[in-house]
This record gives structure tokens, sequence and C-alpha cells, in this order.
């Protein structure tokens, strides 16, 4: 039998509240879901103006980041058309985000969830779920991966 | 051009929070999604221990709700076979839900957006989901549908 | 080789008109679609205030009347559990519409075309469509089917 | 709760036959959708002649145009293998289109919906777009996006 770890609930809302903090910071209103470790969605809110296309972009991030337990802009390098992994983008039903915005959330060295932000450049996408994740292993008692 | 009103997300989560409480009321934990007034979801919530696949069942009752402007189980009864709405159920890419638990959203006699609940029994999902629009009916100064 | 005729896009509007000016007869902003011959969409509007999950039922309804040839109800009462044609509702990607309000439109015999309407109750789409087919055969010169 | 404008149906058809009229003079039949500013489609032309497979295109470039608020084009640029936004032509079960020819419109500087026109090349699908907004903004009363 398989014991896992999973954010619940209010861990979720705490890196939504830190992603939302730092997209009003930057005044990006933002699309912006967390998802449990098996990449299914857990919260999700959409800032007030943000875009309706990301609503979908943002889960999808979150489901990324958690099911393949990496950042979404680590497969955005290996997506290209030459390199043996192009063609993950399509993946999934489409799903398979490789656009930055979407990052792993880790606790005790395992991911346990991932963060997804969606509606400004993929930069800014980035900066916010950084910002959540930041918050989280600040707050949570969790070490940051790499921490020593 | 149409001027329209819409839920914001500081209204929304009101309706989250109020369908949690009876949920806790009444021990079932729940998916609740609250959807615009064109049925694009504003927010999400998946309570500790809710269904994985009441995940989706909560958000296509939010966007049925909205987009459809009636409650869901108004549409159980209609979709039975021989009558003539049989097969609704499968409109809208399969998203059109015909199970009690989603329930418009009205502000000034207009729909404004719509929540959905599931994970419980419908008969559950339809008192967590009604006790979320009762709530922001007392609290928000809209009148409810219906009152004098 | 095979001949055919289809609507052209005047015709497909002129149904269009006749279906929208009956919607305002009854008091019911519906979404009106025109298929061609082939099931492919022509032309279609959305009535100000007609529901947003009736923008794909009305499409659906007009491709079934056209690609099956046959009104939309005639499958209603097809589609019944237990009788051969159930399920005929979640084929062609659940875009089969059995709910009334998708007529096709014929010429010399032949179908060129279908009409679909939705928003109201089916009886309602029924009139609709009905009005807009019938406007057609009063102006275009056609024959009705059946007509001596 | 949050007060929005929409283009209505009166709206839309102006924007459709403004474009139908450059597609007239360009000698080039084409798919032309408007949609809300969801995404929801309003209305749509196929002119005779246009392609079939066009008639999806159109309504995703309307889609996309209103939805992201951004011309289908600018994507185009950023949508290239390496570059950090690769990859959104999949989102959005694939109805989010880089092709130009989707273009937002625009009054009182808020995003009210979005013209898609399809079945030319791109730069003709984006001259008819052009010609439907600029006529639209030139007779509606509507300042064009950046008028002084």
């Amino acid at each position: 039998m398989i014991e896992m770890k999973r954010l619940d609930l209010d861990d979720a809302r705490v890196l939504i509240e830190a992603a939302a903090a730092k997209a009003g910071d930057i005044e990006v209103p933002m699309c912006i879901a967390v998802a449990d470790e098996s990449g299914n969605l857990i919260t999700f809110d959409r800032m007030d103006g943000a875009k309706i296309s990301s609503i979908s972009i943002a889960i999808d991030k979150a489901f990324t980041a958690a099911a393949a337990r990496n950042r979404t802009e680590f497969y955005n390098q290996l997506c290209v058309p030459g390199e043996p992994t192009f063609g993950i983008h399509s993946t999934n039903d489409g799903r398979f985000s490789v656009i930055g915005g979407g990052v792993p959330v880790v606790f005790d060295d395992v991911v346990v969830g991932g963060v997804g932000v969606s509606a400004g450049t993929a930069e800014q996408d980035v900066v916010c779920a950084e910002a959540a994740v930041s918050h989280f292993y600040a707050t949570s008692g969790a070490a940051a991966p790499g921490d020593g």
C-alpha cells in the first residue's frame, strides 16, 4: 500500500491568496488554480477582470505541474520541433501545458500538488506562481525544494 | 450594446462559503462551483474528502444553472424518455446537467451567475446550493426571486 | 457524379428572419441556426437575451434535421429505452438532437438544409422552426413537402 | 457585482455585413463570426462558396479575440517553438486561435466582443476583420482603441 501526502483545501487557499496578492502588486488580474498530487483541481479563483480564455489554461498548468512534477516552463524548452519531447503539449487531451506559470508544490521532498497561474505574460504568470509557493514554504513549515 | 451584471469574485466566495457551511452541517464534504452569467467558472472549492468525480459535475451544474437560467433539477423531470426535452443532458459536450444541485443566482430579476454543488445525494447537493443562494440574498441586499 | 441543391446564404437568412419574427411574436428570444444539406452551419443568430446553453443546441438541431433528414422530434419518440433507436441522442459526438425544434428544408422533394431553434420549451422551439420553413415555402416558390 | 457591456445582435450584424462587404471587394467568400465579450457566439455567416473547414476556425478566432482580448495574430508570433507562449494554440480544447483574422471589438476602452474571419489567407482574413471593426467604430459612435 502507498501512503501519500496531498495539499488540503486550507493549504490550497493559502497558495491562491499568495498568488492573488502578487497579481495585485503587478496589477494583472489572474486565473489561479491549485491541483492535488494527482492533478485534480482543489480550488480555483478568477480574479475580477481576468481573461476568460485563461480559466482552463490555469487549471491545465496546475494539472501539469502536479502530475508531471515539473514546472511547466521546463517543458517549454524541451517542446521544440526536432527535440525528443516535441508534441507533449498536445497530450492528455491538450491539457499538458508547456507555458510558464505552473509550479509544483513540494513537501518532504515529494510533490503534493501544483499551482497554475494564467492571464498575464508567461513571465508574469511565473512570478505569481512562484510567489505562491514561496509564501507557502515560508509559512507552512515546509522546507523549499533544495533547502539544505 | 447590452448592459449586464455579473457576480464578482467576492460575491462568488460568499456563495462558496455558505454552501460549505451547510455541507459541514450535514457532514458531507462537497465540490462547490460558482459560474458567471455566461456559465464560465469564477471560483471552485473541493472540500477535503469530496469525491474526485464530483469536480466536473459541480462545475457543470454551475454552468447549467447560469447559462440555462434554471435549477438543474427543473430539467431532471423534463429529461425523461418520451418527454419532449429528453436528450438535453448530452448537449453542450455533455456539460448540461440535469441533476439537482445547480441553482441560478438572481439579482434585480436577472440571472447573474449560478452555483453548483456535487458529492452527496442530489437532495443533499440541492440543500447546500439553496443554502448558498439564500445566504447571498439575505446578505447582499438582493431580493430573492419571487419576493414581493 | 452527383448533382445537388443546397440552401444559399440568402435562403438561410430568410429562414432566420422568419424564425426570429415568430420568436418575437411569442416573446421568447431564441438561438436560430441554419445548416446546409450536409449538416454544416450556414448562418446563426442569437437573439438578445437568448440562453447561452442554447447556442450549441440550435446548431445541433439544424445539423440533425439536415443530416438525418427528419424533424428532430421524430427521434424523440424513437429514442426511448427499449426501443431500437434508443441511444441515437449520444451519437455524432452528442450532436444528434432528439429535442423538437429542428426541421428539414425541402426543395423539389430533396432535403437542402435544416433549421434549428432553441431557448424556449420544445414546443415553442418547434413553432418557430415551422414558421421559418412555412415562410420559406410561401416566398421561395418551393412546394412544401406533401403539397399536391 | 460587476457591470459590463456586450455587443447586441444588431451590433454584431453590422460587423458581419462590413466584413462581408470587404470580402466581396477582394473576391474571397468568407466565414464570419462575432462573439460576445465572454467568447460565446452571437452571429455567424458562411458566404456562398466559403470553405467548410473555415466554419469552426472563424468561430474560434472570434472566441479568442474576445476571450483573450487580443488580435489572434498577436499570438502568432508569440506561439513559436522556444518562445514562452508556445503551446497556447492547443489550449481551450484547441479553440485558441493564433492565426490572423480575429480582432477584439472595443467600446469605452473595454472589450465587448470579437470578430473572426476565415477562408482566405491569414492576411485576407485580417483585412476583412479590420474592415468590420473600422466600420463599426465609424458608425457606432464608439471611439476606436487608441483614438485621442
